[in-house]
C-alpha cells in the first residue's frame, strides 16, 4: 500500500456508469518521514477521508476489493486512514498528536 | 487513475478480434499543475473523449471493468472526462472555464 | 498499451506446458515520435506480427485475454499491428507509406 | 517477490471492513547484498514477521492469495521469512548466523 | 516477460502454506545484449532452471498461471528456459553454443 496525504479532489460527471457516486481524491505520496513526494495518485475514497488526512492507498486490481469499489473500473482506492506510523522504533506520525 | 490529455489516435485494423470497434487514444500524462509530462498512454476510449480533453485513465486489470472493455485484452482505458481538478484549495483546472 | 517495433524472437523449448505453440517476440518500445527506446518487452505474438512491424502490446493480466493466450502464464502480448499513429494532428506513422 | 526488512508498523482504525484484524508492516526494500534501499512497502503480515526480520513480500493481485488475505483490498503482503539468501555461490544472509 | 539469469536461491521455511515445496530463485535481469542489469527478481522455479541458465520470468497475476503456481501468493515465476535469443537478425544468445 502507498502512504499519502489527501490534497485535492477531481470532479468528473461524464464517466463510466459504475463510477456514479464515487468520490475521487488527489493523494500526494509521502515518504517514511512524511515528506511529500512529487508523485500523486487519483484514488476513490472508500473511508470518508478528509482534506489533509494521512491515508493508505491500495492500487491495482486490489483497489476493486473494498466495500465500495467491487467490479468498478478503478485502479487506486483510499482504504485506510492512518492513526500512527512507527519506523525504527520512532513514532513518525500520530494522528491525534499531529506529529 | 492517471490524469492526462487526449492528444492523438492509433488505428489498427489487424488486431485481436475482441478489439473490433474499440477506439484507441493517445493520452499524454499531466502533472497536478496540468503540465504535460513526457509519458504517454495508449488507452481505449469508453466515454467519447475528444481531442484535447482532460481525462482520467484506469490502467491494469481494472481497464477491463468499464462498460465497453469487459474481458478485452486492454490495459488502459479512458473512463472519465475531468470537469474540475482542485489541489490544495486551488482550482487547477475547470473544463468550462478553460483554466 | 505500449507502442513498439518487433525486433527479434526468443526460442524456448523447455517451458510451461501451456506455452507450447506460442511465438515469443522481442519488442523494442517506441516513443510517440517512433524513436526507439532502450526498453524492450518479450511478448507473445497473437496477430502474426512480422519483423520490423509497429505494434501494440498489452501487458499484465490483460495479456491473457487475447484469443490465443487465455489462462496462459504470459504478461505481455502483441495484440494489434499499427496502421497509423496520429499525434497532435500530425501523422507520425503510416504503415502503408512507411512514414 | 521483493526482499525486505521489517522496520515498522502502521496503525489504522478507520479502514475497509475486510481489513479488520490485519497487521500492517513497514518493509524497507533490500538489494541482493542486503543493503537497504530508499524504497519501502506497506504490507500485510501473514507469517508473524517481527521487527528487523528479513522477509519476502508479494505484491499486486497475488497479495490476496495468502491464507489471511483472500479477497481483501491489499496489494502487498509479507508471505515468507527468509532463512538464507545465496547469490553467486555466496551466502549473503543466514538468519541463524546473523550474517 | 523478463529476460534473466539464475544467480541464486532463497530459502524460507516459515511461509504461507501454499508455498510449501516451491523453489525460490534469484534471477538477475539481462538486457538484450545479455549484459546483467542491477535489477533482480525473486521468482518461483516452474521449469527446473539451474544456476547460470538464461530464463524468462512472468510477473504479476500471470505468475499464478503456470502448472505449479495456481492460486499461490507469488508474483514472479520462471516459466521458460531460453534456447536462443535473436535480435535484429543477430543471434545474441544460444544455449548450446554458449554464445
Amino acid at each position: 500500500m502507498i502512504l499519502g496525504r489527501v490534497v485535492g479532489t477531481v470532479v468528473a460527471t461524464q464517466k463510466d456508469e459504475k463510477l456514479q457516486g464515487t468520490k475521487l481524491l488527489v493523494v500526494q505520496q509521502l515518504d517514511m518521514e512524511l515528506t511529500p513526494k512529487s508523485a500523486y495518485l487519483i484514488a476513490v475514497d472508500t473511508v470518508g477521508a478528509g482534506y489533509g488526512e494521512v491515508v493508505l492507498c491500495v492500487t491495482g486490481s486490489s483497489a476493486r476489493f473494498t466495500k465500495f469499489t467491487k467490479d468498478k473500473p478503478v485502479d487506486a482506492a483510499v482504504m485506510a486512514i492512518v492513526d500512527q506510523l512507527e519506523v525504527e522504533g520512532e513514532v513518525r506520525y500520530s494522528k491525534h498528536q499531529g506529529t
